[in-house]
């Protein structure tokens, strides 16, 4: 899967791509990842990109056309599956949304500044909008690299226990069960005994409870979701 | 505000913290981050920090003394207001959310990873739980960029134009207006016609007209809220 981030503050994408699962996904070839910064198509040689919102008011808008060239130009090499803008009015992510992008070849994501893009970008260019949650941030990067991750770990052979992603949060509908490892006792503070049982369906049994009852208390929302 | 992140792949955190307006909060002397590799807590000369689950299953599991041994030597040095787990079962992050912790001076981040940590220490020593979003990322890292970006942003002062943060999404409950920019036609669409009258009253009722429609049709559940 191949992904075109398009930012005015590419520098910020550099650790987040090159670490972890996220390098060895490149590595494998399962992933690729190419970072555009939006001021090599600057409308002047100051390299602007942004102005001024019509009709006043604070807060700077990114301006259509370095986006139109930028796009244009990625567009000429190769079909997009989705131009997906990042930004705090747009659907909000869940797990279902980033499972159906995981299935898609080529992606541009767009990250938003300032007081955001000009509307003409979303309504002429952009295919989807998608915000992280429900609170702003200083710009769209961290949330491109939030919802390029979510994608890409879940692309099989990313991780190295494919099982592992299968038994996380939210992909069966509830929240994930309590997790113990050695030692048994640290400072007084024990592991429940029955994960040291050994009794394999008893186990899976109470995990099965505790992944209910911790939904129950924390997400029931999650569970009337059928 | 000082934020302490405790981080097993803390070269992913780079980036996003050494540019742009976390840069400048930085050195305005408004935030002051702190990275710290578990790692460095590891219980042997191996860096061992992970062990495989009590019970069995996939993905390892974050032990508790590393975390315990780097929270204590925090806490021998200062009072820490909230020690906060990146954990996707987590409470779900708002702008509310955000607002209260922006008046915290000493906050901890823990970063998840792999299948998360040793419960006990979500039981003994982290005070909020926190959730980006109902999706599942490779680690608790771009959580906490996430959570301490969207804090920074608002601390007065961070911002250059005070008085743009107040106008963002959410702030007020409502989406925010569309914003265009110059130039006023390009490739044949228009920017409306009531943004280039210069009428600042007639605009600020569009603008609110515009930000009503926006979260009728986009996020109703936000007008509900009440």
């Amino acid at each position: 899967m191949r992904f075109d981030i398009i930012s005015c503050q590419p520098d910020l994408l550099d650790s987040p791509f090159s670490h972890s699962i996220l390098k060895r996904a490149q590595q494998k070839g399962l992933a690729e990842i190419h970072i555009h910064d939006l001021r090599k198509y600057a409308v002047n040689k100051h390299g602007q990109i942004d102005d001024y919102a019509f009709g006043g008011g604070a807060g700077m808008v990114m301006m259509i056309e370095p986006i139109d060239k930028c796009i244009s130009e990625l567009q000429a090499e190769r079909k997009y599956d989705a131009i997906i803008y990042m930004t705090p009015d747009g659907q909000t992510l869940n797990q279902g949304i980033v499972n159906q992008f995981s299935l898609l070849e080529n992606v541009i994501i767009l990250c938003g500044h300032y007081k955001g893009v000009d509307e003409r970008v979303r309504q002429h260019y952009v295919t989807h909008e998608i915000s992280i949650g429900d609170y702003v941030l200083s710009g769209g990067e961290l949330g491109a690299a939030v919802l390029a991750d979510a994608i890409i770990r879940i692309i099989p052979g990313v991780l190295n226990d494919e099982s592992s992603a299968l038994t996380d949060s939210f992909q069966d509908g509830l929240l994930a069960p309590p997790v113990y490892t050695r030692p048994a006792e640290y400072k007084g503070m024990q592991v429940p005994d029955i994960l040291m049982s050994g009794d394999t369906p008893k186990i899976e049994q109470w995990r099965f409870e505790q992944a209910i009852e911790r939904t129950k208390q924390r997400r029931p929302d999650l569970l009337n979701e059928e």
